[in-house]
């Protein structure tokens, strides 16, 4: 039995880290860009302007060389503990071409464990269901395993 | 010559009445209900969480007695200063049906007056055409007149 809303894709992760270093993983650059992207696709540019209104950009290179740009900005920031962004503004407040999704990540602290929890939240069901059939329960699935290699080498 | 660019609306007005009353006018419930609306519509309800992430919900009410709901969220908040909230969220951060559009209400101080600048976002250059289509030039227009009747007898 699902949870989920049909606008909502979720991943849930007990992680061998605590909520501290996948902070980290997730907000400094030159840690994002070694977990965030399941091969053969590499993360080769990361900013960050942690607080509510900074942007974020992320590009993604694939193996044919072509770059794919992620501008978002973080709505929520709450050290060790929640990072919400969207793709909804390439700035504050400028709007993007298409709003399509929310993120809002927890960091439950287990003691040297964390619960990590990403909800992934879309406008429209039918983006939802793109974004399953892009392959999110697959490439979220890796870079999270990713994540938590990183995370517990820190 | 416009400076708006395709997604945009804005109205620029100098107010007879100190930032602080202004910005006491957009976020008092009593008072947003006193100027919010052009008659014959009223505004019946206004509820103000007054932080970024925090819920706003205006009831308005036509002349049929049909009611109007306009929820939405505080993105970003300068006391006195910048107000900006949208309708892409129910509340933090739950997406709405339909994300439609981004205000940015800037009072800039010019002594005993007011710089009042609203410029209204829109994700797609056709819901800026349906907004003015709506009458926004008007409608704001009207409401603006009565936000500075009242801030000015504050």
């Amino acid at each position: 039995m699902s949870t989920e809303s049909d606008r909502e894709l979720t991943l849930t992760r007990i992680i061998e880290a605590p909520p501290a270093k996948l902070f980290r993983c997730w907000t400094e650059p030159e840690l994002l860009k070694q977990w965030f992207t399941p091969p053969p696709f590499k993360t080769i540019h990361a900013e960050v302007d942690l607080r509510p209104g900074g942007s974020s950009l992320i590009v993604m290179q694939g193996p044919d060389g072509g770059k794919i740009e992620c501008p978002g900005i973080y709505l929520e920031v709450i050290p060790n503990e929640k990072l919400v962004f969207t793709d909804a503004y390439l700035s504050a407040w400028e709007p993007s071409a298409k709003p399509f999704m929310t993120a809002i990540l927890t960091f439950d602290d287990l003691g040297d464990r964390t619960k990590y929890t990403a909800r992934v939240l879309h406008w429209t069901a039918e983006d939802r269901k793109a974004h399953e059939e892009m392959g999110f329960h697959q490439g979220w699935g890796v870079a999270t395993d990713q994540l938590a290699e990183l995370a517990a080498k820190l």
